[in-house]
């Protein structure tokens, strides 16, 4: 990044990012520099046996990665589907089993899945087309407990700082964060921490999820599936985001930025 | 967005952009007030009488959208390859014939593309594996130019200085701004500019790129397809976005923050 690679760097996680030599350039100069950019790994994964998707990520919590993928599409519901979990790194491979075997309908899963804006994104324009129930939690979270999250998750990005080339996530409840994630995906972010709560049955209804990315309607289905009852973003929901939010019961806040902030749906949630 | 709505946003293409009413929230208020949040459009592709896709994006430049699409993905070379082009904007349909009408292999179109980062991407790692030509062009364009046009570049961007939610993208020369584009999705706003490019017979082999996104492979692989000697990224890129620029002989630049910029690959063409 222009502002310089900082001190902390040297604790980013192996294989997360990569030196280059490149130039840094002003209107009258030109000189070269170390730099420190993210690295793109391509993860395939195989369903009971089955080639179904490579998606493009950052090489950490691949398990979590895969696992919270197939949750998103329905594929997996819960941790006593799984059968068999094997992660190969060195080909880029995790196979996933469940316990019935059932092979996915690849193309249904492709069809809905090209629908990207930016990400891969199912194209569901109501709450009844996804099929999930309404949010009914009644957890409640101060407004300056957000501003506080917001900053300790802004804090812990240390590949962002280094790199600026990932998004972030992180599981949440009223103090503090539970489980942090960084991806070039704003989508894969999102789907590493919904794995990781799979995989330990970390339970979500009482919890918050933070995301420095968009939230389009993908994003909502995904959190809704979940049954997370608040979202909150750094940056903009779309119109299906909002109107998917408000019918499925998520307080979806956005443009987090210092002490203020937008509460786009369920404001009840939302204390002074 | 947080800083208001400003008063340019009278002049935002109709459908664009939707008004919502949100609450503003600080550490000790909480105001109901008036928000522009951006649209998210589902639009499906039909390549030669066959469902190709559905892509989410912004409701502008649908035509070119499926046109740069395609052209990204392989299937169209260029205007002379297309028969037919019919938008049906109500039911969100662009369809696209061919005159040799080849059906597409969809599944191999879907098993690439599913492989997104954030967005649909190829996992190309190589540039042998992309079959593109190297770039060879002598152009050459001067720091401070770059410096301009990113400055118009960020004015140009109306929708999202209303709404946080978009990204941009422009075909330039050295002197401004030719073709300008917004969407929900970064690979969306490159497409739309390629396939006005391909539409419109434009030679972009004396052009630059710009875009407000990151830039991993994928978006190598379109910029080289369409022989684009210089990309230049307001944002961070990936290594194998680096790696590819390197490889296909294209000027990639990235973090242009107001005279500063660092420069990846191929800088012979950059002059101070």
């Amino acid at each position: 990044m222009t502002r310089g690679i900082p001190p902390e760097a040297e604790n980013l996680p192996a294989g997360a990012v990569e030196k280059v030599n490149i130039h840094r350039v002003t209107s009258d100069s030109k000189e070269t520099a170390e730099d420190i950019i993210v690295r793109e790994f391509p993860l395939t994964i195989m369903f009971n046996g089955q080639e179904l998707v490579t998606l493009l990520c950052s090489p950490a919590d691949l398990k979590y990665l895969a696992l919270g993928f197939l949750f998103s599409e329905g594929l997996l519901e819960s941790k006593e589907d799984i059968k068999r979990v094997v992660v190969d790194e060195g080909k880029g491979v995790v196979h996933v089993d469940t316990k019935n075997a059932e092979i996915a309908d690849a193309d249904a899963v492709f069809k809905r899945l090209i629908t990207p804006g930016c990400g891969r994104g199912a194209s569901f324009y109501s709450a009844a087309d996804t099929g999930l129930e309404r949010i009914e939690s009644k957890l409640t979270v101060a407004a300056a407990e957000i501003f506080e999250l917001m900053k300790s998750f802004q804090h812990h990005s240390l590949i962002f700082r280094t790199t600026g080339g990932v998004h972030s996530a992180a599981l949440c409840d009223n103090h503090g964060i539970l489980i942090f994630s960084e991806d070039i995906g704003r989508h894969n972010a999102i789907d590493k921490i919904l794995g990781r709560c799979l995989d330990q049955n970390i339970s979500t209804s009482q919890c918050i999820i933070l995301t420095s990315g968009r939230v389009s309607s993908e994003i909502i289905v995904k959190i809704a599936r979940r049954q997370v009852p608040v979202l909150v973003s750094k940056s903009a929901p779309t119109n299906s985001g909002v109107k998917l939010a408000e019918e499925l019961g998520i307080t979806l806040i956005g443009f987090v930025r210092g002490t203020r902030m937008n509460v786009y749906t369920h404001d009840q949630r939302v204390t002074i």
